[in-house]
């Protein structure tokens, strides 16, 4: 018995004032649910991916998405929480409720609402997400500038590197109409180093970094003996989670250990090598994230991640598109929703209905979603099951 | 394939000020593997129930075991969270990993560090419990205030009742030498009106409320086809999960029926009727949620739930004796851990392993954890499986 993907729905992602968590929790199961042909009263168990920390006062959110419909009530109804990967963990639980035999129709839910705390206090809440023994008061572009730092420090300064990829994913965003900041940004902007494109955390600037955003995204899984009665059913060819050490003094912060390794336990489980890969949609909370995954992803040997975005091999007609939703850099990064917007849209991928951002053909779609600096590591790969 | 708890540990409940949340997590953990005889590298997967709410500034807590041991390292981790019903969250989590065959060998803590926060932040945190579209600015003794309130307005006043089970609570817990309160209770203290016994939220006193704690639980789980090779071995006769609407408006508040219905779900998976129980760990956060629990179990009818307590049925010498270790009133409530709790209890009278806490003779063991006002409702039933 495995899950297949039959339904999903997504907001679209950006600063929503005048929705809250709530709403946006019900507006992505809903579509999910409508997508799916099913009815609300059908669902066994239902799983959030929801980050938190402080985000909003919500601390209990697991129920919220009850209020869609009277036929929810009394439904099992849990939060799971991995940072920034949560929408990732969310899925797995489903999954593994799906497996268990404890659950035949689960929805997953991935939603967080940023926008109602200011910068500071956005800060401050992701802030939360590293190891507060070693890393308190260290923000997390800090976080990501220490590990920018160190790479440029072993591999050479990769400035134009990380300037090209965040131009990349804001060009793949115009693709996507769900994407927060639909628009081009150019090398020579994201190169740009006077104030026009200010330092964040050096060597990171505000190119490197993805957006402060509000969203959800939803999914619809049932037992894969139900899977013929849908239009649509992706499977999981992989699921992969490996965790790391929170604290960074105890990993080697110029490669993404776990990355790696959940990349290579993926490939190993879905008996394929990364050339069979179409598609990915991976964890590029900062640019050097989605430079130092192409090598984690085993693209290229250590401190060679940059030929990849030299050579063209991840744009939209590379041997490997990688981001072409735009990624968390230009699509938005609702911390919680992420990992099920990544996972929705491979299954777009798959399944050939991804409109303007498919990738033609595409049969195997991989996603990398990223908890803290490398410390959760989910890697999935999908395919279409029917 | 289902999944046997074949190790525990438990701190102490109560202020650990020279602890930090790891500290906690990894001591509960450390006892589990010994006891359970494996090493640390055995473990597949690792579930952390954990609410936080801004309790600690830790906001991803998934990985914060793996420090307890090199072995560790890279093994999923993964937080989840149902308020006060976390730690049992995540044992059904852990269980479910069990029977879709993605681990053989589970760790599940629950674990919460309280006493770093005043009295006024613990209120703070634990009140994000609760609906904050609708109750926002409540606390969370107030709303279980206005429960009992319900209940005595319905049903007549039932003060001294909720004094005899503070009373019997503080009295079970002097056979537990993990309590954070073994202190003998008085009817006549409990029953005091006057500033002796503080009322906190009316009509409930001081001695109607559960502690603030810190403290942590953990369990080893394995499948059930490895169990003979562990000295015990404890399995799920039951294990139910039952959501209910978030706002209080949306529910009949002089009654759980969330927990209702809970407890008959759990009675009929596991072929038996209440009667058949031995013992109860159920969840009196306020003494009035012990008093309707007794009525969702089905021991009494609406509004008779005083009589469990008056004839002495859930006495240490009654027919089902609930809340042996104190409960949440005299055991403490470090709110993710005491779900871990209440199943480690449960464990150890049904393996006869409960000190002097035994019920002589314990076969089944029912476990009650309850998330924010019976919104998340947890009921396992457990026996000895060798």
């Amino acid at each position: 018995m495995d899950a297949r993907i039959v339904g999903w729905g997504h907001t679209p992602f950006g600063v929503h004032k005048d929705k809250s968590l709530e709403n946006l929790i019900q507006e992505a199961a809903k579509e999910a649910i409508a997508m799916a042909g099913i009815e609300a009263g059908d669902i066994d168990a239902i799983w959030l991916g929801h980050f938190n920390a402080g985000l909003v006062p919500d601390g209990f959110a697991s129920s919220l998405v009850l209020g869609l419909d009277d036929a929810l009530r009394f439904k099992p109804a849990t939060r799971v929480e991995n940072a920034c990967a949560s929408g990732s963990a969310a899925i797995y639980a489903g999954r593994d409720a799906i497996r268990a035999g404890s659950a035949r129709v689960v929805l997953v839910i991935g939603a967080e609402k940023m926008t109602d705390l200011d910068t500071k206090g956005v800060t401050r809440a992701l802030a939360s997400a590293s190891s507060q023994a070693e890393e308190s008061g260290v923000s997390f572009p800090q976080i990501f500038g220490r590990i920018a730092s160190g790479y440029f420090g072993k591999y050479g300064d990769q400035s134009e590197v990380l300037a090209r990829i965040a131009m990349k994913n804001h060009h793949n965003a115009l693709a996507n109409p769900l994407a927060q900041m639909q628009r081009e940004l150019s090398f020579e902007f994201c190169n740009d180093v006077s104030d026009r494109n200010p330092m964040i955390a050096a060597p990171l600037r505000l190119t490197d970094c993805s957006l402060i955003s509000d969203g959800a995204a939803a999914m619809v899984m049932v037992a894969d003996d139900m899977a013929d009665e849908f239009t649509h059913a992706v499977g999981f060819r992989a699921a992969v989670q490996v965790n790391d050490f929170l604290p960074m003094s105890r990993r080697d912060m110029t490669e993404l250990t776990g990355a790696r390794r959940a990349f290579s336990m993926a490939y190993n489980a879905a008996g394929i090598s990364v050339g069979d890969l179409d598609v990915a949609e991976v964890h590029d909370c900062f640019t050097i994230a989605e430079l130092m995954i192409y090598e984690a992803m085993g693209l290229a040997g250590p401190g060679d991640g940059h030929r990849l975005i030299k050579d063209g091999s991840v744009m939209r007609d590379g041997a490997l598109a990688v981001n072409l939703s735009g990624g968390l850099k230009a699509k938005g990064h609702p911390v919680g929703a992420t990992g099920v917007s990544m996972h929705v849209i491979a299954a777009r991928q798959v399944t050939g209905t991804a409109g303007d951002m498919q990738k033609e053909g595409a049969a195997l779609a991989c996603v990398f979603n990223m908890g803290g600096s490398g410390v959760a590591n989910y890697c999935s790969v999908l395919e279409a099951a029917k």
